[in-house]
């Protein structure tokens, strides 16, 4: 075993050199481990909802083309970073070999555990890509994974399937920060609630708003908002298009008689619905961005152009507790634990 | 004059249609106005730091080559908006003609004004670019620009020189945000302090945290940090660059011995600036991204991967009282003052 390696995993960095695994281009994916490294068998990966979304659209939903592109970022890339929504995804896997100075010592060999960090920093070497869901974005494969000293996991629950359970924390940040930010009373509005990460901040947001409060919840899927609205988990479901910026603005404000959102949670995985979610918060209002469809200069420069004070917020994707946060609320509220076995366990096996 | 147009410009955006006008790739720059629009003759354009930053290298510092780039982006996008950094920055100019229903009815032809929204988003037709300067990025042009009903501006004060006053309303967002932020007693980093957003925002950093608070200011030009050092804004000016994460976190947890920044304000104007800002920053506390060549899903994915639990907001350049608030800065203090009047008074006449 190589000796202790850096803290944030500098030393797997192979260009450009000097920055941190995350912005750079490629990493040093072999797998064997450094002394405070963590090293795992991959068994599945979970691909970002923005990234799985451009994966699909260029290879024009052809499965064999999106798994031969995956294996190509990865190869060039030494991680499943995609160079064109610069996002990635978690895996989950076996403990295969736990560094002498790893800091978690009870950690053994078998465990069955999830990355709770960005395949973008995470060296990853694939052996085999097998099965892959269109519908997920899930691939089961057999590989190799190293995480780092400072890199946060989570052992995976026995009560719940495996798929599931890698769905739920691939998205965690979500629902743990929009329970930290909602208020009793607050009027949130969620766009794109009926993806995985839209449904679960739902869910939080409905549990800290309360009656008092104002939910709503826009999606653009008919299918998807017929789901909410069975779900009971929002006080108002609107279907539409959340990058049009007019109607999201006329929907709220006619919801809401002119209020507008204390806190917009955005978990739109496509492109332009910066505005839309600026113009839906009031002033002084709260707006999280979680997708990773989102650009920083629209965001900025659009709220300066129509002139409005609201706080934005990059979503983090780690809080801490946020693991147990989402997996509890799937034990909390059957329907969501429901929608979730559906559309994640069944895919692939 | 034509009818009443929409509050935020939608009917000058030509395409892509339905987005708002920060956003559209191309406005209708026509030089006259729908009712509700203010004309303005323009005299002077501040290109923002990063635009401007990419301009020169692009064209290798040729002022004409400069020039020609900006005449040819404002005729294909009818407004200066970088199509590579996405980024704009603002103008000053004469009113020309105040639409009949302008919401400010004190407002008229003849006063001096400045646009306090990114030129992304303001239609500019330029007939001449006289004057460009390759120091401060301002030009004097002849043209026209039309300001929407929603837009923010200011009135020039008659007490110092435009040039002056157009270069610190141009980044007043960054020290109104951090004078609302900056607690008494906190430990601030201001990153890229030696450029005119961060000199402001040290500025009212210092003037909040108080002599029992520490503000440390990071930048990467030694002749910056001697004058940052003799304006005597800082309790730490450290010479180094920003982009190199370990040093920027070695720096600062050195000075606050481990305890890091309760707030981080960046206003560093080029890439890969976002890890460092995170790692200089503790558990709990606030990062402000200011400059335009922040990359979201860095930030994002950076905060994740390294475990960091720090919240991360979107610089808005609209914060009420944020051009006053840059103003009075540089009256109530002399140095920063001289600095800007240096820097800014003598470089085009």
């Amino acid at each position: 075993m190589r000796k202790e390696g850096h803290h944030y995993g500098l030393h797997r960095v192979v260009e450009p050199a000097g920055v941190l695994p995350q912005p750079a281009w490629k990493l040093d994916a072999t797998p064997e481990i450094w002394e405070n490294e963590l090293l795992i068998d991959v068994e599945r990966l979970n691909i970002d909802s923005a990234s799985f979304q451009q994966l699909k659209t260029e290879a024009e939903g052809d499965p064999e083309r999106i798994k031969r592109r995956i294996v190509e970022i990865v190869k060039e890339r030494g991680k499943m970073h995609n160079p064109v929504t610069g996002s990635g995804g978690m895996l989950i896997g076996t403990v295969a070999e736990v560094g002498s100075a790893f800091p978690d010592h009870t950690l053994a060999p078998g465990a069955k555990i999830a990355s709770l960090v960005s395949l973008t920093l995470t060296p990853l070497w694939l052996e085999d890509v097998r099965e892959l869901s269109l519908e997920t974005g899930q691939l089961k494969v057999t590989g190799k994974a190293v995480l780092f000293a400072s890199a946060p996991y989570a052992v995976l629950p026995s009560d719940m399937p495996e798929p599931v359970a890698l769905a739920a924390l691939d998205v965690c940040g979500a629902p743990a920060q929009t329970a930290r930010l909602v208020q009793p009373t607050d009027t949130v509005v969620i766009m794109g609630a009926g993806g995985k990460s839209g449904l679960l901040s739902l869910y939080q947001a409905w549990k800290k708003a309360g009656q008092q409060g104002c939910v709503i919840a826009l999606e653009a899927n008919p299918e998807a908002c017929r789901r909410i609205e069975a779900m009971g988990l929002a006080h108002h479901v609107v279907c539409l298009d959340a990058t049009d910026p007019l109607q999201v603005l006329e929907t709220v404000s006619t919801l809401t008689r002119g209020r507008l959102a204390d806190v917009t949670i955005n978990c739109v995985n496509v492109p332009r619905s910066e505005l839309p979610a600026i113009l839906a918060t009031q002033e002084g209002g709260v707006v999280v961005f979680f997708s990773m469809a989102v650009q920083f200069t629209t965001a900025a420069l659009g709220a300066e152009g129509v002139g409005k004070d609201v706080q934005m917020m990059i979503g983090n994707g780690y809080v801490p507790g946020h693991a147990a946060l989402a997996l509890e609320s799937l034990r909390e509220c059957p329907a969501l634990y429901d929608w979730f076995c559906q559309r994640f366990s069944s895919q692939i096996g």
